[in-house]
This record gives C-alpha cells, sequence and structure tokens, in this order.
C-alpha cells in the first residue's frame, strides 16, 4: 500500500440501522479509517447513521461543508433493497458525477464475486469534496480501498486543478 | 447452471415489431422462458409487444403491479436506433435503478464481442419486482442469462431483506 | 487498423482553454482526425473550443445539426476539474445516452492505468448524430480510437437502422 505524498482530509461514515443503534458492532468503519490512515490520510472524523436518508446527507454536508475534508468514504446501505438509501442521499448533495469510479468498484468486485454488481453506490463531488460510497460488507471495505487506493490522490489532485492530465 | 432454492414468479418480454405482427417468429422469447425454468423460476407470464414505450410500459406495470411477479427479463429494444425503447419504457416505471446489473451484462458480452457495449439495456426495481433489459439477439439472451443466473436469486433475496449483504 | 466500408463524415472537437487560447499546441486534434481518416472516415470539420459549456454545446451543435455529420469526437474537458465541462455540455444536447460506449472506454483503460476511471465522459446521440467524449491526452486518443474504431461503424449502421441486430 503506498502512501500518498499529497495532505488529504478525510472522513469516514458507517451507514447501518443496527450500528446506529448499538446494536450490532461496527466492524467496517474502523477498517475504512485504518485504510484511509495507511494511505497516508488524516481521519478528521468518522461516524455512524442510521439507513435514514436525511441523516445520511446531513453527515455529508457536515463533512464536506463544516469539517471541509477532502474527502469521504460511506460503508452501507448501497445494496438493492428498500431501506438502502445511501446513493440517493449521496446524489441529492453532490454536484458532479464520476461514474468511473463506482463502476472500477464494480467491475473489479465482480471478478470475485458476481454478487458485487448489486452494489448501487456511487462516486461523486460536492464542490471540491469526493465522496465515495462502498458496500457495508468488511470485505467489499477492504477490497474496496484496495481498488481505490491507486486513483484517490491523483484524483484529488485533479480536482484540485493541481494536476491537468488523467488517462 | 444451478437450481434456485428460492420461490420466484417471472415474466418475459419480448420488444420487437416484427414479432408483434407475427411477422417474425419469437426466438429469444422461448429461450428466455426456457432458461428461467431451468434457474428454478416458475414462469407466470410470456407477452411479446411492439417497439411502443407505452405498450412496452404497460407490459412491464402489469406484470409487476397486477400478477405481482419477482422478476421480469425482457427481450429486444435495447439497441441505439431511433425504434429501439426498451430501456426508456423500462426507466419510466422503476424507481430505483441498479446499474451494475446493466454493467455486467456489457462488459462481460464485451469480452466476447465489442458490440455488446451498444445495448442501453439498464436493470431496477418497480417495487419488489426486478426488471432486466437484455438484447434482442438470441445469442445475447443465452449469454445473458448465464451471466444473470448466479446473480438473480441472491438479488432478489436482498431485494426482500432476507439478505443483508453483498458483495 | 480496419477501413470502415460505409460511408462516415466525421468532425473532431478539441477542448482546451490553453488550446483555444494558442498557449499549447493542439496535439490530441490532430490525432483524433488522424485515427478518423484510417479508419476510412471523412473527416468533415475539425475545431478547438474553450472549456466553456455553451460554447462546447454550440460546436456540438453546428456540427451535428448545420454539417448533419455522422460522428462527432470530442478530446478534453472529461476529467473531475471544475472546468471540466464536456460530459455536462454534451448531456445537454444529446437525447439519449449510449453509456456502454463511455463505460468500454473506461473499463479497457483501466487495465492499463487505473486513472482512466476518472474521465467522466459520455457517448450519446443528437438525432442520428454519434457523439463521444474522450480524455485529452494524446494517448488517451489513440488508446480511445482503438476500443471505439471496432464499434463506430456497426453502431453507425444500426443507428441508421440499416442493421437490426447487436451483442
Amino acid at each position: 500500500m503506498k502512501v500518498s505524498k499529497i495532505k488529504i482530509r478525510a472522513a469516514a461514515i458507517t451507514v447501518s440501522d443496527q450500528g446506529a443503534a448499538g446494536k450490532r458492532e461496527d466492524l467496517s468503519g474502523p477498517l475504512l479509517v485504518d485504510a484511509l490512515t495507511k494511505m497516508g490520510a488524516e481521519v478528521a472524523g468518522q461516524k455512524i447513521v442510521a439507513d435514514d436518508r436525511e441523516k445520511i446527507a446531513h453527515a455529508l454536508i457536515t463533512f464536506a461543508d463544516e469539517m471541509k475534508v477532502d474527502l469521504i468514504i460511506t460503508t452501507g446501505g448501497t445494496g438493492p433493497a428498500l431501506r438502502d438509501l445511501t446513493p440517493e442521499a449521496t446524489r441529492a448533495v453532490i454536484d458532479r458525477e464520476i461514474d468511473g469510479i463506482a463502476e472500477a468498484l464494480r467491475f473489479t468486485g465482480y471478478n470475485k464475486t458476481p454478487l458485487a454488481v448489486l452494489s448501487r453506490g456511487i462516486a461523486g463531488l460536492r464542490g471540491r469534496c469526493l465522496i465515495v460510497n462502498l458496500p457495508g460488507h468488511p470485505r467489499a471495505v477492504c477490497e474496496g480501498m484496495e481498488i481505490l487506493i491507486p486513483i484517490l490522490p491523483h484524483a484529488l489532485q485533479m480536482i484540485r486543478g493541481e494536476q491537468l492530465e488523467h488517462g
């Protein structure tokens, strides 16, 4: 795992009814914080919220606008069930979507397990803050961060206008 | 081909002007019924409709709301021609899209034939009914169902809330 | 590189503030013209425009509606930076999107460089004119055209209704 040379302030959000109610230990949030730290990011905030569209959106806005983090990774609430609302909450607060990040998570995941395609997670920008949705399963967090780590620091530099080329 | 252990009520819709007018034998519809049966689903309905946005939407709504099927697979009308309207008709009746299913069909297809990327087919939920668009060609139906069969039973369980994890 | 047997009138648009201001040599535009010519297309027009949503949209509309080209390829302005507006300008002028073309560019690119996923480029139709966004980097133009050349002639035939099958 390559440590980024650019300064990244990040936040991690676990979306889980059971986690928010204290009925289930949040394993995915700490894994996310761990992966972000190993990537070289400063984890400025961490939160567990229920599968509630308003609460998810509020957490995203608080981290992006008040705490001014560069990067928010969410875990959970990306599936096809009715209570899975993280993509909808995220879409409501971003200005522009970056489809390729969500596609990469799914198609790399698909080679390991076909069920990875069921994640409806998205990625996008709220101003200069990059938000990426990962599924809730701890394994999906680890595999997702492996895919994201080679991409994120460069993406953040491009978002800041420090790097103009890609692909 | 693995037979699903969960109860699935399914419907198959062939979208084709020529098929609906009785001017061309519908090969893809029976292939779809055959694949669904082999998967262990009960095929509760089958229909051929013209490439007409209203007629496609009406068939989808009837199967989802009145016959209360769990799964509708369509074949045909996904290409880039002006008469290809199945994705538009589907998008008009679903509540939430599951991009990864359509992506998996295309990127797995792309490895066999680059032209698979021209399918504009989508997948999504109307309530708890999962709708997936496949291209019209019989080979695309067979290859598409091969990709879908490892995914669909689990997807339907997640949609019902019986399984909460994925990916 | 296979020469297409169908008649294709094409246009190339370079989207670049620096290119439009004459401050940087446009390397990608000529590479695009070269690849289109090798594919057998007649390049009916070529233009450099600034990263301005209105100007990009105007150039697309002029080539599609007045010059009635079959195909427009753009290069540049697809990244995540605030000045990258080509996907937004393109989405504003097309009638229907063809997600699979943009997905193929990204997932084939991803195997060479993970950063390819950061292109937000789209593809779609304005009437019968197919528009495809490529990233700005000369290498992305070459690699993108390699992916597009086996797809485009068939896509244009399907759009014209000359070929009804795909995938």
